[in-house]
């Protein structure tokens, strides 16, 4: 059985943000205590999610720095340029990162491991609030 | 209830290619109208799948143009070279964009932002035409 | 329908390593005839999953070496040092690499490509057992 929702998240400033206590509020809502997987898909071309540690914020701030250095901004590989300097290497950290995680759902409940956290990625400078596509399958 | 197929793509140059219409042509042709996944899984080793803007093709070209950048060919650290300088590149280049995707599929269509398009992504210079498997799960 | 386990790895040596026979060993206890697909989850932030080509042990060389070089260890931009040089790499390799993947079951068994085998990605230089989530949906 399939079970979907649709959201929209807070308005993030460009960096990395735990957000599993907002999955967890949703999945609630859901009211399933069964097994099976929870498939989360970010609606944008500029903003990623995946799974790291959720205790030290500090990981969250290197894995951004380490983005930001792999893919700069105003390198002259890129021709496209017409949406700000943000642009391109937003959309190639999305590439890299991915826009959606899979996760294992134990009676109902998200079943990560001790340090695992949800984080939603925003690449960009200014955006706007992003959409979020839930889908429980068990 | 899962439903799935197996199709051959045609045959791609080396590059990032948009395939949203092969893959919404599929999925018309299951005929299911409901909530669920699809997953879409590349049978290879040297191609990715990834989502990323459908409009401007800059976008595309400077994706791959990083790719290249970040996994140049003929670099003295590789030791796998006997398939020819495009292999051991095209290798990590599908370990970084992955070979698969899952979509959120709402009343039996993709759902995905306004400005995401599936990019099917061909990282050998001579491939043959790739395999991909569809998985509709409702 | 969902099946789900919980497994414990081997421990693993810091590197890349081929566990394609465990999943079919366990997918074989299952039991399951049916198509579908199966996800598995490493449930730790630094430790990947993903698949490349399972003949030549030196694509898994190469890749690490690859890795290695793109997060090396002891840069100034890293500022989660406190558990170890090896700590904040493996949490960025297992960002890029991704700590899951979704496989297609054909008749109860792996539909992969000739060439494709699933790689366990051990990102720290001492550490324990990982434990692995698998969810077979159908």
């Amino acid at each position: 059985m399939a079970h979907q929702t649709e959201i929209q998240l807070p308005k993030f400033n460009r960096g990395i943000h735990l957000i599993t206590h907002l999955i967890e509020s949703e999945l609630k809502k859901m009211q399933i205590g069964e097994n099976g997987i929870l498939h989360l898909f970010v609606k944008h071309t500029s903003a990623g999610i995946t799974l790291n540690e959720n205790a030290d914020p500090s990981v969250r701030t290197d894995l951004n720095t380490f983005l930001n250095t792999i893919a700069p901004e105003n390198q002259h590989i890129y021709t496209h340029t017409d949406e700000g300097a943000d642009d391109m290497p937003a959309h190639i950290k999305t590439a890299l990162i991915g826009n959606s995680v899979t996760l294992p759902i134990t009676c109902g409940k998200l079943n990560l491991g001790t340090w695992q956290g949800i984080y939603f990625c925003e690449f960009r400078n200014h955006a706007q609030a992003r959409r979020l596509i839930l889908t429980l399958l068990t």
